[in-house]
């Protein structure tokens, strides 16, 4: 188990893009309970199943296990919750920490979302230029919500 | 991934006794969807997250994977939806198949089934004499009903 610790912020141009290192991921889930969500992700070619606990303030409870790739795919064809979430994640590093910028497509195409990981909710972060409003808080942009109520471009937020 | 095809029934003596091996099982559930349940188990010192599929006839699918045991006890303990289920298994050979007896405790105490798993639905089962009414398509039997409607001593049925 770890604690997932960390803010996420809209981003307001491309010069994030040079050198970023990228990954294509495919996620769904298989339960979007008060307590819990359980994720089916493939990033890659890897899978893993991922079980997260309510937020709390901005951090939560994670625990994370790799599982064979076919396992991955079956369960997100067969039982995740319609629609799959679909996006690109790079990898930027900046101010000294490693940012993650997830390019959305599919249902949610046009959404950009950049998020840092933090040892501790109250570290001191310093933005990078691309960074605009935060929405940390924002229940609308987790990924759980993001299926339910998409937010690509045409859809009101 | 696998397909877990079997037989449930209730079990009507204690002649199954001698002999079995028995172990402790505590469980719980993330979720409880429509077309996924998954379920964290503890099995005296292994813990175990498994996914299955909504039951087509007597058959589902089922994806099991071994976590660390820290990791199940907290998720039962935090996440897990109340109460949890509780039981002793037992395995007992009988007429070829070892058939799996669970005589389950806390809110379902006095509850005894018997479980056999077969390769495919159709194929013949020698009955222990000890094997009573058949609840393979009892939707009240499922370990994920007991949780919200325990079969307890007390308990309407």
């Amino acid at each position: 188990m770890s604690v997932e610790v960390e803010r996420k912020f809209l981003v307001t141009s491309e010069a994030w893009r040079a050198g970023a290192r990228a990954c294509r991921i495919r996620q769904g889930y298989l339960c979007l309970g008060a307590d819990a969500t359980v994720r089916v992700r493939l990033a890659d070619d890897a899978a893993f199943l991922t079980v997260k606990s309510r937020t709390e303030g901005i951090s939560r409870a994670e625990y994370e296990y790799g599982i064979p790739f076919a396992d991955g795919v079956a369960m997100l064809e067969t039982l995740c919750t319609r629609p799959i979430i679909e996006k690109t994640r790079h990898f930027v590093d900046h101010g000294g920490r490693t940012w993650v910028i997830d390019v959305f497509g599919a249902h949610n195409d046009g959404l950009v979302v950049a998020e840092v990981e933090l040892g501790h909710p109250d570290e001191v972060v310093d933005l990078p230029p691309w960074a605009g409003e935060e929405v940390t808080s924002d229940p609308r942009y987790r990924n759980s919500a993001l299926v339910s109520a998409p937010l690509g471009s045409g859809c009101d937020i």
